[in-house]
């Protein structure tokens, strides 16, 4: 049947990225691909024990349709779990989202039309760079550096879209960890970027989904934090803290803007599921989320020193790499004459795997870039696929 | 902060089905409002046990990131239940929605544009009026008998639809046991129902929560299982069957469409829990999801009948109502010049509420019918609920 579809089917556009990540599939592919947490970590026996307790207890609620904004008491339980990681949040502030990909879909939704302008770090995340390209929206990429985002030329940006009557929508940072660049926003840059914002009165979404994988001292405080909520949508998730498999994230924001967020949620999907919320609190109430958070540090912290130590060991002079203070991701960037995309045929060949950067720019630039993840291979597998990788950036280079 | 928003932003009208909903939570208030399974019916305990088999064997798969478009096992086993109860559908034709509720939000975004054309009954079900709503889309609603949908005068609203110049994006249905009419498709109708949209070359949407909840002999065929699936999209889920909480559905449709629905969804959420997706195909493997209809067929045939009864015994001359052989709504219709939003106030004064008729129309027509629910209150509940209901519009009436 032929069918006549919307604006936004044609701009679906088949991934390449997709096509490449079934490669990795290839029996013996050492895999960095991927954003998967490590199975090892994930809590089976709480899940079961808290699973019974929660049905035995209220399974007339779990098992029922709940509220469009989320469970009374699982926002309860993530406002106190933000408590605990430095965070004040207020519960009419939160609007529960079935996963942080969710979070990004609803205010696309809300706040995106054709050739809405919106601003994002260059790189950015895929799945937010993909909602954004869904909804047509006008993208404007900002650099960053080691510090993150270039705060210096987001003002030239900005005044770009301004010079031609407009006015960004918001501007999407990750600060944290950045996915896929692996790098921290300075403090300055933090404050910059506030009064930045402030002063033009656009709001700033903060994607903080590795906020908490801080493998040395406290992460530096949140945008939400040091501008006291105001003019910040915080998207979150617990996917990456430990297991992904509820897929159960939240958006915080002012009050107004939730009660509109669950506006749309309610025609989106009227409802996360009250099982695995109800099952989450009682996860974060026993403590199991932090004790489960600090398990996970400690899992990829010598990931992490394995997969620096191999760089520094096998790449060839020419290829830098950010050194993350967490997160799942590393940012590797290539002489400028070697493509990752041409190469990455020879890397199936030679059973490594990665993203290509280019899939991360929301201007189609970065060709010389790969973002490696380091959360679900093993130690012995990022030594082995490290040094596989190298022998084919060293053959590209001859 | 003020906020530049999206033209969707702007079509977000603050439900006054929310309000008056709200309403109907006062102590005392016999609620025939919601549409909540009975929560006597929850399998607590095989969802306990099933839980605990399915993280002991496969915690690796069922708490990590799973397919966008479903876990093949969760496919499989739907699969099964489709042909149980007489569906032949493909694991290819299948993409897994968390709630059917995505399913409509999918459809709407890949098929309607700002004053698209589709066409629905009227009545129709709510959640999927405020997603074309959402999108701005020209609804345009065809009268139902209790044949249901009025086939003859689809026709008239296709010719007008043409007439302008434009063609409907799809025609959206309910065929069995209809939300909120209570009327099932006859199949007289059905197979003319098809030949007009195979002529014209539209897609039907066959929305099909409460087919399984029969409770005399079998559903009739449904559009799908008529047309072998060609230029039919069905939507499923199995929150109707027997519980809600896991807000489990999926879309069926031809492989290149479901390949088109799974890249929208990849831009929703990633994908639907593999938690939830695993236990339910457990659950639907050990006979369970049968054994539960039935119990459903068992718990909500009396309620209606007593529901029937009350109607029957107290309801003043010029109202009538449908008798549904299914589901779990009833619809009433009320002398013309009762106002069924205008006695709300009444209704709840006197303990009792239901949902306004005119919140199903997509037109704002409908003022003097009203919706009943009778799957979650009791027997008891429903007899004394009627009895004052009837009060309330002999009130009216005098």
């Amino acid at each position: 049947m032929s069918y006549e579809m919307s604006k936004l089917a044609g701009r679906l556009v088949s991934s390449e990225i997709r096509e490449l990540l079934k490669m990795t599939r290839k029996p013996g592919v050492i895999s960095f691909g991927g954003g998967l947490p490590d199975p090892a970590l994930f809590p089976v026996d709480d899940i079961i024990q808290i699973t019974e307790q929660v049905l035995r207890e209220k399974g007339y609620l779990a098992l029922q349709y709940g509220p469009t904004i989320g469970e009374p008491e699982f926002i309860e339980a993530l406002v106190q779990h933000q408590a605990d990681f430095g965070e004040v949040v207020a519960p009419e502030q939160v609007c529960v989202t079935s996963s942080s990909q969710q979070g990004i879909d609803l205010l696309t939704l809300l706040f995106l039309d054709e050739n809405s302008p919106v601003v994002l770090e260059k790189p950015s995340y895929l799945g937010s760079i993909q909602a954004f390209r869904r909804a047509g929206a006008d993208m404007r990429g900002v650099p960053m550096d080691d510090d993150g985002l270039r705060t210096d030329l987001l003002e030239e940006v900005l005044d770009q879209i301004e010079k031609e009557g407009k006015r960004a929508r918001f501007i999407y940072v990750i600060p944290d960890f950045q996915n896929p660049a692996g790098v921290s926003m300075s403090m300055e840059r933090r404050g910059h970027l506030l009064r930045i914002a402030e002063a033009r009165n656009i709001p700033i979404v903060e994607d903080s989904p590795y906020r908490e994988l801080t493998f040395a001292g406290e992460p530096l405080p949140s945008l939400w934090t040091l501008a006291k909520g105001r003019g910040i949508i915080g998207m979150k998730t617990f996917s990456k803290m430990l297991f992904p498999g509820m897929r159960m994230g939240w958006l915080q924001g002012e009050p107004e803007l939730i009660t509109k967020i669950a506006m749309v949620k309610q025609s989106v999907d009227l409802c996360t599921p009250s099982f695995t919320q109800l099952i989450l609190a009682e996860f974060i109430r026993r403590g199991r989320m932090r004790k489960g958070i600090e398990a996970s540090r400690e899992c990829y912290r010598p990931k992490l020193e394995a997969m620096l130590e191999a760089l520094k060991t096998h790449m060839p002079e020419g290829v830098t790499w950010s050194t993350p203070g967490g997160g799942m991701f590393l940012w590797v960037r290539l002489p400028e004459q070697v493509d990752a995309k041409a190469i990455f045929p020879q890397a199936i060949e030679n059973k490594v795997a990665y993203v290509i950067g280019k899939a991360f720019h929301c201007d189609g630039s970065g060709h010389n870039s790969l973002r490696l993840n380091y959360s679900f291979p093993s130690v012995e597998q990022i030594r082995e696929g490290i040094r596989r990788l190298a022998t084919v950036i060293k053959q590209a280079l001859t």
